[in-house]
């Protein structure tokens, strides 16, 4: 399972404080974190910035890029701050995201063209939040070719089949964990991703819905999930669920997290 | 999901000391304790007692019956020891279980035919513990027919695919979920049941692995489960499975286990 860790979110007052404070320190320290605890990316977002999303997102790049040897997920639908963003990234980003919608796919492929990042495609289109496992997979359809034309290869690409929460639709787990499977086996070789907190938008105690939500993705097939790795319960599971999918030979990284206190019961 | 309380089991040190013992009040508790956590069946097992196997079973179907309105599953591979247990049973009893061994089959099928219980089916032949999700289905293929001929109708009938150490195979998960999907979709109405600690034999934080696994079997469609009721975060993570598959329309279930204090995150 290749993770994303998503804690540097201006969405996030202490992150969005340390971002306006400029608190380099800070901010390092938490990739830092993260990378220990398993991510191999280093999510970025900082939307809630507004019009000075560009200029923070360009700092942050150069600030983490600076100090950890992690290459970035740039996560913005913002095409302005994707390219300064990707611009500014040594080596090569993982770019969040592309989606069908007409508004920003031309301008968004022409970036993905010039940069070659790895991509997170969305499951969305101009008609809005998917209804269905073939809403997801009509997407699907429209931007795998787009994406291998513009020169990134299926396993860079790494579609999001978009989690809706349960509360508002009792199959909107399934349609999730049916759209990977779906994907995985009709396009051999595209990966998949998704975030988690959606699912349990609305229903108390969701970081119980989230982590079981996680174990029922990768057993379906997930190859990257965007997730906090210093959260331990999840992580713990994560570790086990890889095993049980044999996804952990001789269960070393599993043992590996155990002898290192890494494991929670 | 068909909750099976499976603490009631003399290979518990406790429990072979209340058997012994007597301690009918002890073993009441546990009982109850077991339904007001969510058991619909409560197993019990008294191979450990050898030879007084079945006079000690016959003692707690007449205690348990006694004091709860709730059936039990009676778990043993003794011929002798199933026929006082469901002799004395009052209404219908749970039977855990028959296999395609030859050795008992026939007196297990006898059993069948005559007290028709709810049965639990072992996907075990004379050639051992299965090693394929073939192997398995070859048994279902030789069970079904006979205990439909038996007069037990399909959703009366539990497939147990048996679950292996994972630290013996790292396949070994994935065939039990792989045989699950498989029962489902080739023998619609036929249910299926497992317990879950095989899974983590020989590997440490086993209840990490037993949780995420039985995350597992519920999206694969899993319909009853042999585990402790009153393991709390177990509990928590099925109510949240069931959620996320869609079992648990306006996730009431779930919102009344909430409100009542009994999830844990």
């Amino acid at each position: 399972m290749l993770v994303i860790g998503e804690r540097i979110n201006s969405s996030r007052k202490a992150i969005a404080e340390m971002l306006k404070n400029k608190d380099g320190d800070a901010l390092v320290k938490e990739a830092i974190a993260q990378n220990k605890a398993g991510a191999a990316y280093i999510d970025v977002n900082a939307a809630t910035m507004m019009e000075l999303e560009p200029e923070y997102l360009k700092w942050l790049v150069l600030l983490l890029n600076e100090h950890l040897d992690v290459p970035l997920c740039i996560d913005t639908p913002n095409p302005a701050a994707m390219e300064i963003a990707l611009r500014t990234h040594k080596g090569r980003a993982m770019l969040n995201s592309i989606s069908a919608e007409s508004e920003r796919f031309n301008d968004v492929l022409a970036l993905i063209r010039e940069y070659k990042p790895r991509v997170v495609a969305l499951c969305l289109g101009d008609e809005g939040m998917p209804e269905s496992v073939d809403d997801r997979l009509r997407v699907v359809d429209r931007l795998l070719p787009a994406l291998l034309d513009a020169g990134i290869a299926p396993e860079d690409i790494f579609f999001d089949p978009l989690v809706k929460p349960v509360s508002s639709g009792s199959t909107y787990g399934l349609e999730v964990l049916q759209t990977i499977s779906a994907i995985k086996s009709r396009f051999p070789g595209v990966r998949t991703v998704c975030g988690l907190s959606n699912v349990s938008y609305g229903l108390p105690v969701r970081k119980l819905l989230n982590r079981a939500f996680m174990v029922m993705t990768v057993a379906a097939g997930m190859d990257a999930l965007i997730i906090d790795p210093l959260d331990k319960s999840l992580m713990s599971l994560l570790y086990a669920s890889e095993v049980l999918v044999g996804h952990d030979e001789y269960a070393m990284e599993y043992l590996r997290a155990y002898r290192e206190g890494r494991l929670e019961a």
